[in-house]
Parts: C-alpha cells; structure tokens; sequence
C-alpha cells in the first residue's frame, strides 16, 4: 500500500470564483487617501490606471466573484496546482507534525505571479486597452505580465530594477521571449526616472522607483494602463485561488491545518494561501479550529515585524494614493538580499489589516537560515524553492521542530510560491560561504520614518 | 462547457513496470563487443561499472520489468506527468490537426532525467555502492544524479564538459545544491583527462572525453560506480514510463495519436515515448494503427540521418565496449550549438536498430528554427521549452502545418522533455538576432569516420 504523495484536483474542481474577505472582516480597512486632499479616493481617481472591472473588484466588498470563463481557461494550463505531502522533508526531520504544501513554481513563469497577471491582462484586453506598464524587481511579476500578455496580444512595457536588469539577464530573456519590451529602471523614458538619474546617473534602482515610472507611463497615456504584482485588494483576491484549492485538497488528503505559513513581500501569496482560512475562522467564529496564521518576512525588510502602521505612499515618486500599511517609509532602500520579491518598503494593506486585527502572527527572518532550510528542503523533496519561498521553508520547518520537541503531531501547511531554477546564483553564493546576513540600518529607518507624510 | 487542456493521472495509475522493447523485436540488435578481443561482452565485462541488477535490465528481454516501490515511492514526487493538449498553439496555427504534448518540465531537474537517475541510484545503493561516477553536458543528467544521490545518500561526482562549467554556472549550482561534488572535464583527476590537458591545457571538453573521466574512475576504485543518462539500454527502459503514461492519457482523451515525435541526442526521452507505441505496432501487426514515430536531431550533429551505421566507442579515450550505432565516429567534436544534450556522436543502439529496421523516421533542424518554434510555443502555451525539446516542437509544428495544407486532422503527440529556465541565455542569443545555424564539417566527419574501428 502507497501512501500518497500529491494530492491532485481535477480541471472541474478548480474554484470557479475567487475569495474576497473584504466581506468577512469585522471592522473595514481603512480607506486609501488622494495625496493632495487626504480624503478618500473614488473609483474616478483609479482610472487612469486601471478597467473598471478591477476597480470594482479592488473595493468590492461581495464575498465570491466569479473568475471569467477565458481566464480560467488559461489558469488550467497549469492549475489546479499540487498539494504535495512532503513525507521524506518529515523523516529528515523525525518530526510526528505533518507538512503539506502547495506548490506554485508549476506555472510557466514558475510561480504564484500569472494567477494575477492572467485576469489582469484579460480585464484589460476586455476594456480596450492595448499596453500595459508595470514594474519587477526580481523579474517574476514581470515575467508573469509578459506571458499572460503575450496570450491577450497586450503590449507590455516593464520597468525593471536596474540592479536586477543587469545581474539577472535571463528574467529578462524569458520576459523577452513572451514578446515584452523590459527597461531599466530609473530609466530616461520618464519624468520620475530622469529625477532619480539626474541626481545619480548610476542608480541602481528600487521597486518604489520602478512603479513610479509605470504609474507616470500609465497616467499619461491614453491608450497604456498599469499593472501592479502584490499589495493591492484585487491582486490578493486573485491569488485566493491557491487556498481555496489547498482546502479542497486537505479534504481529500483527510486534514486539517494547525498552522498556515506564507513568506510576505507585497503580500499577494501569503494572502492567497492565508486569507480563505481566515475568512473561515471570521465566519465560524469560536466553533471552527482557530489555526496560527504565519507572515515571515526577510529580516533585512522587516515591514511587519519593524515598520510602523501608517499612511504612506506606495512608490518613490509620490505618485500613488496614500494607503494604511506596514511601512519602512517610501525613501527605506532594503539591503540587496536575494529575495528581490521582499524586498518592499510596505505591506498589503488588507495585510496589514489583519495583522493589526491580530488574525495573522508575523516573523522575519536572516537569509543564511533561509537557505540552509532551502538546501534542507531541495535534498528531501526534490524542489529548489525560490529565495522568496525559503523564508516560508524556514518557519515550516521550524514549526515542526517544535512539534518535535513538544512531541505534538500538529499539521503545518505552507506555500511554495516558485522554484528557484532562476535563482542559482544566490544559492551558489551560500554554497561558497558567500552569504551574508544583512540588516536594515536602524538609522536610516528612523530617518525613512520621519519622513512618511503627515495625515489624520 | 470547458474542454479538458491537462490529461491528468493519479498516483494509483502511474505505471507499475517498464516497457522493454527488446521482447517484441523482429530481430535482437547486435551485441555490444568487447574492444580487445571483438567477441560479445558478457554480465562480468559491465560488473565493474554497473551492479548486477542494471546489467540484467540490460541485456533482458522480458517484456515487463517491474517498477520497485520505492522508486515508484520517488517518482511519485512528480508523476504522474500531465498530458497537455496544446489548444492555444492549434488556434495560433490554425491547423486541423490536434497537438498532445508530454510534458516532463515538472520532475524537480525539469526535465526527464530524473526518470532513470532515481532508479540508478536506488539500484546502485541496494548493491552496497557508495559513490557514483557521471559526466555532464549542459548538466541536465548531472543535476537528476544529483538529485537522485541526494534522496539515497550516495555519494556523487560529476565530471562536466569544461564549457559548460564555464557557461553554465547555474546548473552547476543546482548539482551542488543537491550536495554532489562538480568537476571540470578534461580535469587533473584522471589519466584520460591529463592525457587531453597534456596536449592541449584549455581544451574545452566534450561528451567523450567526460564519459572517459567517470568511467575511469569507476574502473579503478571499488567503492564506486558508473551511471550514464542514456544511450544504454536499461537507460531507455527507465524512460518508457512517459510513453506508458501517455498511452493512458490519450485514452482517457479518447483519442489515438497517428504521429510520435521526440528528440534525440543519446536517445532517452525519444526512446521513452516512441518504444511503446512502437512495440504496439510490433506486437499487433497489421490490425493495430500504423503510426509515424519521428526522431528529431540537430542539423549540426546528425547521427541518425548522416552517421554510418558502424560499431564505435561510446567514449574518447576508448574505455567503453563497441557498440553498433549510427555514429559521427568517437573522435567528432560537434559545434557549440545551444542544445547541449543533443550534442553527441552516436546514438542509443536500440533507437539505431528500430531506425535499421525501418520502424522510424529521423529529420534533423537548424536551431533557429527550433528556437523560432520554441519561442511561437511559449507565446502560445507559456511553457518555455529547453533547446533540446525544441527540436521537437519544430517538428509537431511542422506537422501541424502540413495537415493544415492537406486539410488533414491527424493527431500529433510530442514529448516536452524539459522546460528551459536554465536556458535563458540561448534565448536571448536568438532573440537578439545573434544566433547562427551550424552545420558539420564534411572534412571533419569524414575523418571521424575514417577512425572507426575496424570491425567485421
């Protein structure tokens, strides 16, 4: 008798609608601010960037909506993804805990990204628009909007971090190979990227650059929109998907998770494994299993764990509405760790919401211990994860050595948002003993701090 | 109504045994020879390299190997493989025909490979073996050895062709990772590797003269053994698995493919999904469908279509038995065109004998068409296939198109043997308009040839 290893949905099970918990919260978020009045925004000030259709979504507060038949028909290129039991990960570890993951990296980009970028661009492509502009650090998103693009014939223009642009040429191969056009960021092409060279004509770029640049391209031209990867409401609710199917796939498996974990940059992925299982703890209340909800985040872009819960800009240039978050502030420029998809001055505000709501627990973590969990993972199971996932690798893991050492048989659950095949380098780099734990600069956040914007 | 894209199987109907092809043959191929004595080898010549288990695979001509469970037990980590019916590339080609493909871009290497590594491995460490011996071209087999090594804690080393270790610094990334030990080939560490740097010190290495390295080195030292990623029998048995998987698959489609394509460099995966379709038509003769089963090579080392058919060394140095084969002849160095697993100069022996008997096709591509092919699948499809499996692509395409022209719906299977995240730099080569087509010196391969042993 074979223990099953991979629990598999069929195509006809997969989640016909995505999740909004924006219905099940207790108390609403609070409301994103326009810069120059700080009074709410309305959907009026959001189109320039966005169709209608995610705008909606974006502030909607209904509980289902549905997912277009033609994007579903592209999610089952690759979805349902797999629920893996990672048995040998377990025997490696002596732990009675079980831990089940869901595994991302199946997708053609190779991770969580194209959940959002398919209705994205398909919204987009809907509401005759033509050319997308959107920003990637790491290239993952990037490489996710160019694919999902390349399927609705959208003309995607992505402004890449400079320091990426260079030392990861074959992100930019792949978002190439989909037909999409990648610059680097600061860039001459706009006035926010002109700013930045202005003053240092050898910038090496950040993500809050990066999406200055878009959201300026998108602003001022007609015909050209904006695509955002993480943080915003529609962007989570896309990713949804992954814990709705892990919940039907712990059904077949037979279990229940103790203990939900998702690494957190912008937020997308560990809301999509995260917010289905609270959602359902909000509804049931007391009479449903109150399980732990785990962030971790890098300890060098400690937003939740060390930032503060304020108004703040989403972007560099000051172009964005004002949202409540986890902030480093706008101007914190993180360390250049290898998770280049944590590496975010702020936070999801339905994250952030949460958190402060004291549904979800938040932890960060060094890179070194990242990757020797990553190692330890890839040796057991099979998949090198992402940099990015090493950190939801890493608390996993340490969840059940404290099931160990409780001898407590909890059931963790995590998600594997990416393989790491584009990621080797940082690998090498810990292999030689090359890595390095960096910090944030306790001064420089103070002083990132100071500077976030004055409101209410 | 939504029409299936993924054919997909639970764990429970993943295949229980091999296909072994050698049970439905019309006629056994030639012997392997011993190189001395030119009399057939026997169990005790391979003794030294392979534990006697492989060896009875090897020369075996039962129809039905059984799987073990524990290496069922791994394999399930990843399969079984999805069959994907390519709707997206049908509609941007606007052929009749229908495109099933096999996808094994999900093993954890991303390619087939692992699909003979794990069992290798398993079998050499129930033999009591604690090291293993390989080589590596673009690394491919060297990261599933790698992998496998790492599930059954043997001991790997990989000798690795000099340019790709110079070039491909990720995939050596991904051996280490794994925790096997990479050397550069020709290297310091064996007589056949001094002998190469003694004549030429920045000799950038070859397949042959790597197969030369491990093979010494599991010659000489009893702890440990030799694996090969293909050519050899009992390698192309293990890959059987994908056309087993597939012929369920298509099943469960309800449809019967009239086309089977793969590509080839040693033979593995064009073995793997050609052999039971081909030992379908030996067995049931002229009542069963008659299908064309295509092998696809590169036009720049083009065995099966411009080698002779002649017993050669499968290595440089000399080391290995004599194999009858279509071959370059042992001493020709292809040209550094990107598909690194296809650039070898012989061919499986078995994949040469169904060719001799006129039960396949063989075609061999450019690379620019074979990236052109790649490149219009990964727009269509959003996999990125490796440069090896574009060959393939190429030709389903090609077939596609030709029904078009015809006005013929035939159905065309192929196999994706691996996706090309690793590849990336090939891409861009091609993208940037910077790749050149390649062809073999007519000089050069006469001269091969001219130094094939002289063998009745």
């Amino acid at each position: 008798m074979s223990e099953t290893t991979k629990f598999l949905l069929s195509e006809d099970q997969m989640p016909k609608d995505w999740y909004n918990i924006a219905a099940d919260l207790p108390v609403p978020p609070p409301a994103p601010l326009h810069p120059a009045t700080q009074q709410p925004i309305g959907p009026a000030d959001l189109a320039p960037l966005f169709p209608m259709a995610l705008i909606e979504q974006e502030v909607s507060t209904e509980r289902r909506i549905e997912i277009p038949e033609p994007v579903r028909e592209v999610l089952r290129l690759w979805r349902p993804s797999p629920l893996i039991r990672a048995r040998r990960l377990e025997k490696a570890l002596g732990t009675p805990a079980k831990i089940y993951f869901k595994y991302e990296g199946v997708s053609p980009a190779g991770s969580h990204k194209p959940n959002s970028a398919v209705p994205q661009a398909w919204y987009n492509g809907q509401a005759g628009v033509k050319k997308l502009a959107t920003e990637t650090g790491a290239g993952q998103w990037g490489s996710s909007l160019a694919f999902a693009g390349s399927l609705f014939g959208l003309d995607i223009t992505i402004y890449q971090v400079r320091v990426s642009y260079d030392q990861k040429p074959y992100r930019r191969a792949l978002m190439e190979t989909y037909g999409a056009r990648c610059v680097a960021s600061p860039s001459n092409e706009t006035q926010s990227g002109r700013a930045v060279l202005a003053q240092n004509p050898n910038h090496l770029g950040s993500l809050g650059i990066a999406i200055s640049e878009a959201v300026e391209v998108a602003a001022l031209n007609e015909d050209t929109k904006y695509a955002l990867g993480s943080v915003l409401n529609h962007v989570l609710l896309h990713q949804t998907i992954i814990g709705e199917e892990a919940m039907l796939q712990l059904e077949m498996a037979g279990d229940d998770p103790d203990v939900v974990i998702g690494c957190t940059g912008g937020g997308s992925n560990f809301a999509g494994i995260a917010f289905p299982f609270i959602g359902m703890q909000l509804r049931g209340g007391a009479s449903v299993k109150q399980r732990r909800i785990i962030a971790v985040e890098p300890a060098a872009c400690p937003s939740l764990t060390r930032g503060k819960y304020a108004y703040d800009f989403g972007d560099t240039a000051h172009l964005t509405p004002l949202v409540k978050m986890h902030t480093l502030g706008s101007t914190f420029t993180p360390a250049g760790f290898h998770a280049g998809g944590l590496r975010y001055h702020g936070m999801a505000p339905l994250v952030s919401h949460v958190k402060e709501l004291g549904l979800i627990e938040a932890r960060a973590y060094h890179q070194t211990a990242c990757f020797e969990a990553g190692v330890m993972f890839a040796r057991a199971e099979g998949i090198v994860p992402a940099p990015e996932a090493n950190h939801a690798v890493r608390c996993a893991i340490d969840e059940a050595l404290r099931c160990k050492a409780e001898d407590r048989a909890k059931t963790i659950l995590f998600n594997l948002s990416g393989h790491g095949h584009f990621d080797m380098a940082a690998y090498q780099n810990y292999l030689s003993g090359g890595l390095v734990d960096q910090d944030y600069d306790e001064g420089e956040l103070a002083m990132a701090l100071s500077g976030l914007p004055n409101v209410g």
